[in-house]
């Protein structure tokens, strides 16, 4: 069975999807900032978390690599703007307009299935933000606290106050939940290499929906008998 | 409150605990290795997964630089050999002989308690593992999964398997719930700036018991009030 599945975000098997878009329009020397923003996503996404040189960027933006220094500052100036422009996207789809009037257990099963399906959107993200982690930036570490764990912590304490409220949640503390609920969606993807290399199994679409299905189950349940 | 308790393993607020003994008795050049890896183990558990230069190490151990090339062939091979320790020590711990005899939802609380004081124990493991996966190094996966992934995959499946068997747990799918543990406990480590800029948290006493008891209540009975 699982060989007729064709596996997903694998060393370029599958295209990549589309980045977010820009914030504006754009002109000038930002649209080759687009370019160079694009190629980084394509190439990172074909790579999974591999290195990519800033003259293979340059090859696939079309652009001169003077134009990394001059857009971005440097390379990881470059890739900041990539999780940049990630991150808003999904802190944006937080609040879908169509999940607005959804009961919170709903709203937190739809969100389940759209982290793990963001890990496969976007498999070189955690690689990227590890690696400011890493770099004890404090100014890049501040961005993405700004752009990303604060909204996002924020979204998950009002959910879950909303979802203790209509008696569908226990008192849960956002923080921590945080921390679970990421955690809990993002091993399978950080480790792929010991799920294919040691367990045997690939990341295609048949997979994914049994973590998926494992995950929601094990947030909302645990692992006791119904 | 969180003032009066000391943040563990904080850029060497503390002293790391002792890294695992050898397997067996050591002679010659075996006795500087066993140097430069604790050496490797006390800087990286100090500098929280920075980087620590090969002269460093050296320095740290009382060794010449030409003693890692000898015993390990590379920084990346002492690496390889320290993450082979620490894991192979975290395998024998799970069947602990105290430990024989209980139930398996006690053995499962135990784990989950072990697995985030090891976070850390050895707060470098997951970036040294990752660096790993990302380096493309088939051989060096190859042995991590020898070492750690498949046994302890094992241990859970057996694990779920009685617990299912004494009406303790659910069917649960072993690999999937490898990465779910796994990962439900790390990410609160590797994603450490986020709690300590973004949230004002630091790791100390009060907030891993905070941790464990919040992990251990979402294992075992998810989210849904009781």
């Amino acid at each position: 069975m699982r060989a007729m599945s064709t596996p997903i975000a694998h060393r370029g098997v599958t295209n990549p999807p589309p980045l977010p878009p820009p914030s504006g329009p754009l002109r000038g020397a930002d649209l080759t900032g687009e370019r160079l923003l694009r190629a980084a996503h394509e190439l990172l996404y074909e790579r999974v978390g591999e290195a990519v040189s800033q003259s293979e960027l340059c090859a696939r933006a079309g652009a001169n690599v003077a134009m990394v220094k001059y857009c971005f500052g440097s390379k990881d100036g470059l890739y900041d703007a990539l999780v940049e422009r990630v991150v808003t996207a999904l802190v944006a789809d937080l609040e879908r307009p169509d999940a607005e009037h959804l009961e919170p257990a709903e709203k937190l099963r739809l969100h389940i299935r759209a982290v793990v399906r963001n890990y496969v959107r976007y498999p070189y993200l955690n690689h990227l933000i590890n690696k400011r982690f890493l770099s004890g930036n404090v100014e890049a570490v501040q961005r993405l606290s700004e752009t990303f764990a604060v909204p996002t912590r924020e979204w998950y304490a009002q959910l879950l106050a909303e979802g203790h409220e209509a008696g569908q949640f226990r008192r849960l503390d956002p923080t921590l939940f945080f921390f679970s609920l990421l955690g809990v969606c993002e091993l399978i993807f950080s480790a792929r290499p010991w799920l294919e290399h040691a367990f045997g199994e690939e990341i295609d679409e048949q997979l994914l929906e049994r973590f998926i299905e494992h995950t929601t189950a094990l947030i909302f349940e645990g692992i006791e008998p119904r």
